[in-house]
């Protein structure tokens, strides 16, 4: 194995890290809210600050490899897609932290009532992050594409979550304040997967080497 | 001029006009909202290809400048920060186009209330994001500064918008789903501002050749 290619997998581990730190991040964020745990969502919002170096770093590294490998086609596609895969995960990284931030918020008052949807809504952005970064370091198309169908499933879980929270509100507006800050949290969720489903377009571009993001996917 | 300098002209061109598409699609999708006018938020939701075909091009034109001229230093970052940049602008149109999608489903509707706020928060939006890609193409440190530093007023106008749904959902339930509805267009043009703050960060972490974004810029 070449310098190069020992750099290019270390770039790929440090790609691999941010993700799971931000997987862990959504995840820790919704069971937060779940358990009524302040001391979770505390944690969620001082770890972020990790996700941010860690950003810069796979920047850094990553115009580092290019300036001195000159490296030209696959590879070169290959580093400028870990530099727009960070953007995404920095901003899910965000979104874990407004998520902690309405749990904090959330846990002064009464519980609306138990949190079905929303983990559901967590569980499968995890995945879909996962899946994403999956893909990602396999050049799997077929990978990303189950990513890209599951987006749907968490925009359907937010359209449930957001009509039964109209229904208590309606029903007694005293929930109004907390019915609308868990409607965020479902939005949070929802904006996450969106990410996810970003990085999967970004890494199936990657894999065909020609446009396909911002098309009909499911034409393929 | 050489070959180079003229192409890296034609990327910031390329860059600059696909912030302007964004910044017309955030004011033209709450002029939507506020003129109550679909055929504008068709328009814009219609229009958003044109912003990911842009976004595709100026990243292919990115790696092909990288892999031709093997730029070096402050060239190859200024390249790898506009497949940064584009990044932030392609979800800023999506949430443009949010925009529009809940002023379609608002002008259905009786109007809760006249917008006040909310144009606000669009006008500075709009601004922070055409500052953040003057700052860009002069590489000017302050103007990038600046952008960051509006991003209070939009956070805090929002908190201001948030406030005052709450009041009419708990004093009369049958605008709880208007309200919510509204609520979200307040969260997009948050987020429009935190994207345009994103890429101001970006732009002073290239003009400085270091390591400012993510850290507390007021110290500066």
């Amino acid at each position: 194995m070449s310098i190069f290619d020992d750099e290019l997998m270390q770039l790929k581990g440090k790609v691999l890290r941010m993700g799971a730190m931000v997987e862990s991040a959504i995840k820790e964020s919704v069971r937060a809210l779940v358990e009524r745990d302040n001391e979770i969502a505390k944690s969620v919002i001082e770890k972020d600050h990790q996700v941010n170096s860690l950003d810069v770093e796979i920047d850094e590294e990553s115009i580092r490899l290019i300036a001195i490998r000159q490296p030209r086609a696959r590879d070169l596609r290959f580093i400028t897609t870990a530099m727009k895969i960070t953007t995404d995960l920095e901003r899910m990284g965000d979104l874990a932290v407004n998520i902690a931030e309405r749990a904090l918020e959330l846990n002064e008052e009464p519980l609306l009532k138990p949190y079905i949807d929303i983990p559901k809504m967590s569980q499968i952005s995890q995945g879909m992050t996962r899946g994403a970064l999956d893909a990602f370091v396999k050049l799997d198309k077929k990978l990303a594409m189950e990513v890209i169908m599951r987006d749907d499933e968490v925009d359907d879980l937010k359209h449930e979550v957001l009509k039964e929270l109209l229904f208590f509100m309606v029903q007694d507006p005293t929930t109004a304040s907390r019915a609308m800050k868990i409607s965020f949290v479902a939005q949070y969720l929802e904006r996450i997967a969106d990410h996810a489903t970003n990085i999967a377009e970004i890494v199936i571009y990657l894999v065909a080497g020609k446009m396909i993001r911002h098309m009909t996917l499911l034409e393929e």
